[in-house]
């Protein structure tokens, strides 16, 4: 420790920031919209609070092993210019930037945001990779078809991407599923569709090691994003977040779920709906930085020590 | 979703407002009262909390298949009108308003309100019933005998009930008990009434699923009242509350609680001492407004979709 | 008192609530809407705070003698059910709702919500009343052309009404402007117009009685319209709120604006940008409640006892 | 400073704490007490947090040359051991307290606790006193009959003074009203007592030099007792507080009231509604904190330096 | 119950205050220090807030039966006086101190302040008992060797007490370590001097039941130290701290810790970094407070009833 | 408006960041430090949140015409890597720090950390243009002479300055002093030195604008430092900082005494004691922006369009 934690200028991790993805594995984006929030809003301010509570995240991960720093190249190359007051202008403006993140073969971890956000970006892997895995960890399934007349908000990104046909249907899986809903059987769209919906009950008390076994074998070693909506997390452990539900996942199984992605063919991230103002403590956005910490720790290529 | 969520005068769950318990099978109505608290004060605006909070939840129980609104009809009928600078007096008029909704065939589900204010419901449920079985989550028995010197306050509703014979002793189970304590026997009372007392520590790390096997056993099919001491959670879920004592029941455990009743008579339920102004992110309220929804999903003759 | 303050559902003064605007002689009315803030969100839950914290407020008006409920039928008419996810489709929806009111002789007095929903509103007044003057109390003139490539925001609205010819541009007075600005000339667009700017230095230490009997002079007898920013008011009476702005007005400023009002023709009234969630003490929401309950005591009609 | 700041039990302006207040000139002397609180509560933890934050102050008064240690001997004398759930029977203990104290030729310094306290510390000053004049700084007047059906709640201290016969009405300044109120001539009972009523409104923009100057007139050289509500002051500058109402007066006001009463026979003093919990920053308790200090350095006897 | 909660200048656990550790068995005494810390500071205001919060806890043990002042003779001894300016400096202050302490054969219960303070307490607890035992809790192994190109700071004192022979290195656990680090191999330095290191990863979702049986023979009859930092529990426990880390333990294993500490000889405890003004509800503190209590019912010759 | 307000990392005023002083007129820079805190710690973040809320402030002072970047090079260059366990280190680092800015003809403007950093930022001016002038806003002297027995912490910083020499004493000017205080006559220092002090109570309902006229012929045509405590302001208006004292300068004053200073020969700022940990809205951040800025538009050679 050779720089005080409270000193510099507010990068992911204390990474350099650069403005553009060339020449990176892999790049820290934010993407500061709110605008597709139901409930609470302030994910805009998600990458900010990520960000300057990452200066308490260090280079090695002493669980794993895994040394990101000296596989990858890595930066923060800054936010989004995201359109507050139009959600469909954000959205081309998400997918446009996405699209030159994945053609300079650049993998990107996104600091949201509410979860509106992930269509976008999935729009623009797809079009790279084709349809591709999802390891989604939620309080929702986000699949529902409108809102208020919209079918763009963070209630329903991937019923839009399987309405576009983005999702590799087969390997989706849905992690930590719970709350009460607006139809009675709410998870059946989602098995529909094929995806594993594993819901926050089935995941009490228990250990995710031999679920991620599973998971690992159904995504194979075809492309994989990996979505984690913090309020699949107990709101004890996240409170800062927009749509909170009681009862879910715990931290260590948070961890167990990123861990167990080790060895898939990783192609991008994302942590969303960190709220900061409903975060007193700062812990939520802690809580966040860790969480892609570790992403970063399951990329394809990062050596363990 | 046709509403948003931030819109709207803040009833509970969204439910219709109506003056009195005519005509329904069940109601929401808020105690506000704080006058019996021993430490933080703040229960009296757990009502108005509660409610703007459970603008969140929606109207089916996805875990249970519970589609209350398919069966009941329910409202919100507002508060009693409580007298802040009297304990005595509010537990009068508490009394009079329960012995109006019992006898109209209604449901009373509560809103507190710290803990005295299931003395004088039991009150009026057991004018109606006769004494009645209890299930009681709490840190705390509630079963002083006075404090500051005086019978009534938030530590005694229960002493007092035995003291009128108001609950059915035997069918009575106190879950989560912990803390220090005035005395070195603090369970005795409680036990030689004939309660079953099972303290936090019995329910670490466990699944409360087979505890509610033997609850249901014991309860029968007699008319059970439910009271939700909110501290009965550890404080990390649940942390507006007056007077919380750590290492305490997960919300998971409080669910399988709740839903273990499903099936026994239950005639009226309460979620209690929730204390907004300690509670930051609104996160306990939401616990509450949650946990009131599960209780209406297990009032008899609620059907499963 | 013969209600606890705590005890009730809570309606904006404690005022019944009815579904319509019929029947009224003014009406409150909540937008909880924030998808036209450009900084803090949050404003979409002012209306629900302000209607808490408005339990503090009695029934007279000490200061000037007014009784608003001798005179007037006044109610809460809840809020109109904005889309948040689509500020034109808000704006349309608004500008419905207020027709209905305006139509049905109705005085409306808007807890916001962000500054943008000013502009449908003033769309629907001008509809019923012609051009008509403005009473504007902000830290910013919002006369902005766009923004992030829009048009509609809460930095433009008075700019889109004068695009539509909805004020009366003589009859206009902005008071309490200041802060850094995009261009060198901030005030040039509304002096242009006509409009009276009184930026906040011309205000430091002063009673404003004198600057309000110019201000009833300028507006005579015709339609005038009172618009409220609660930033107007310095920070530090008003925390909450999105774009605060230092060395603003003070409360007691604050009340001889609106209390200069008294005898102007004023057929509506709103008070925005009430950002709870970064209002720690909930006292923004409070000055909040009592600027809206000082603007229904100027409205036309109400006797002073 | 040899000592750090934040280092050493809690005691009020760090002095001694002792049990009695035999030998003492003056005596600190907290009153836990909320539950004559009709909206927010949180007074109880008054005392224990205008103590913490006490030790900022120092022992000099530099703008007053006051030095009260060298002058009087002070003390902590800890807190009445109220009823919190019997409010009459609250009263009997704190007017007993007081009554050993004044006995004991000791000036009693309080920290509240709600403004009921009031009333049976001028019933124990009255029974060694005779009527007594008062410098009453609130928003309120407290001089209420009833509320909820009582008689004792924190509207209507002063009332009950008056039909005790505690107070000399001639001598008796209220200073700082203003709010809403529940009837059209909320001032009346003062007024007809002979209380002076100075509202807030007058005091806007204004040194208090001069009234203070007519208050000491006032006076004369019989007993006075300064009773301070915190709400008396602008919520800007004491936000933790019960029932805050909008533009009050200011610190320097506050400052101008007490250093008037320099010279005057002042036999007690309160600073009362200081209620934490709403009160993020502490500086609520730091103002409650300083204001006491003030009262100290014009206790009769303090020398100037 | 028969002092209100709120009532009496804040002691730890409402303990007698006295100056000197004479004729106590145990003292509780407080290190307001936290110039040592590397992130958040505040715990320099951890003493003053366990104590408030230590109003809280009553005097029994209900779990474990130990009834600890029918057999010893305890009391708060207030503050060691640090210089928040100086570390080196603190620690000879504190040093000081604690020699006075054991020398009166008076046990230490400390509320810190931050980790930096166990270093000069174990100087002065080895100066009497020799190399020590030591069982640590702490996300952190705290065994740095420097930062800032300092030597002592609250990542180092338990390299430091190495450095000086102060522990008997065969006998010091480390439970709960986790967290990213600034080395591919963070546990290797414990694990060379012969610490045991126990993962957090190691006790998600067991009993440490088992763990302590181990410990307890590890540690023998000899002296034994207990040294709990606070971030040892996972942040949603205890959020109100300078270095959080995110999936640690739960409360329940924090108490079959030190539980499991009974029938050790143990002659001195501490809890450290807790950090009030990151804990907007004051649970932390109040856990804390809890956590001492349950230390000093497990010293030596406490009874059990 | 074309990039969204929340967006982006967080550099001071959304300027460009640079690692050195090269090539630029102005610099902001932080100083991370709190080690020189007598009270509340925390303005170590002071630079990182006052960069967050500056995200508010645009590019034009509408009030004064001043546009600072047409005719002035400014950047961002970080912060300074202070030794937060050694504050004469840290004093150190700073001083080299700013030798080099200095020596690059860059005028530094800094963003605090608590005031004693002020000591070695001026050890370096002077080194440079010898005994400079000194406009010093702030409730307290910051003359003392030790502390805890130490000479370096934030209650010395313009002692140790004038022990060095490093102050043209006849032309410093100390605005808004005020508290409580250790000795009888707290200013004879800095009158004894020929300072200028200005106690807040000769502020109090006063423009300062006369004030600064003198200030102005006072301070000539020298070179001049502005070092402005946020605490001389009123808490209410920036309630997050370390020492705060009741009635103190309005953010009006602040402005008036930073834009008096227009014309002078200003060779440095610094903004100091901003603690966010206590500001809970992010306004005093808010402040500390607002206030820099302003400060950076009286720089020399900024042309008010
Ligand atoms: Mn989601
Ligand atoms: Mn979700
Ligand atoms: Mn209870
Ligand atoms: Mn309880
Ligand atoms: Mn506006
Ligand atoms: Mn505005
Ligand atoms: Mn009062
Ligand atoms: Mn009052
Ligand atoms: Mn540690
Ligand atoms: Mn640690
Ligand atoms: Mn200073
Ligand atoms: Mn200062």
């Amino acid at each position: 420790e050779t720089v005080a934690r409270p000193a510099g200028i507010c990068t992911m991790l204390k990474l350099p920031f650069q403005e553009s993805s060339k020449g990176l594995d892999a790049a820290f984006i934010g993407v500061p919209l709110d605008t597709g929030t139901s409930n609470r809003p302030g994910a805009r301010f998600g990458p900010r609070h990520i960000r300057a509570e990452s200066a308490m995240v260090r280079r090695h991960n002493a669980s794993t092993g895994a040394a990101p720093y000296h596989s990858l190249m890595v930066a923060d190359i800054g936010d989004v210019n995201v359109n507050l007051y139009n959600l469909p202008d954000s959205c081309q403006r998400i997918r446009q930037k996405y699209k030159e993140i994945v053609d300079a073969d650049c993998i990107p971890l996104t600091l949201g945001g509410d979860h509106t956000i992930t269509y976008p970006i999935l729009q623009a892997m797809a079009e790279k990779y084709g349809p591709i895995g999802l390891v989604h960890v939620d309080a929702h399934t986000d699949t529902g078809d409108t809102a208020l007349g919209e079918k763009i908000y963070h209630g329903t990104p991937f019923r839009r991407c399987v309405d576009e046909r983005l999702l590799d249907c087969e390997r989706v899986v849905q992690i930590g599923i719970r709350g009460s809903c607006y139809s009675p059987d709410p998870y059946k769209y989602s098995r529909d569709q094929g995806f594993r919906v594993v819901p926050a009950e089935d995941c009490w008390l228990k250990s995710l090691v031999p679920l991620m076994g599973e998971v690992r074998k159904q995504m194979g070693d075809k492309p994989v994003y990996i979505s984690f909506d913090i309020d699949g997390l107990d709101p004890a452990f996240a409170p800062g977040t927009g749509t909170p539900e009681i009862a879910g996942l715990t931290p260590s199984q948070g961890l167990e779920i990123i861990r167990g992605c080790q060895g898939l063919n990783v192609v991008g991230c994302d942590l969303v709906e960190v709220s900061p103002i409903y975060d007193s403590s700062g812990n939520t956005a802690l809580m966040g930085a860790n969480l892609l910490f570790e992403m970063l720790c399951v990329l394809p290529g990062v050596k363990m020590l």
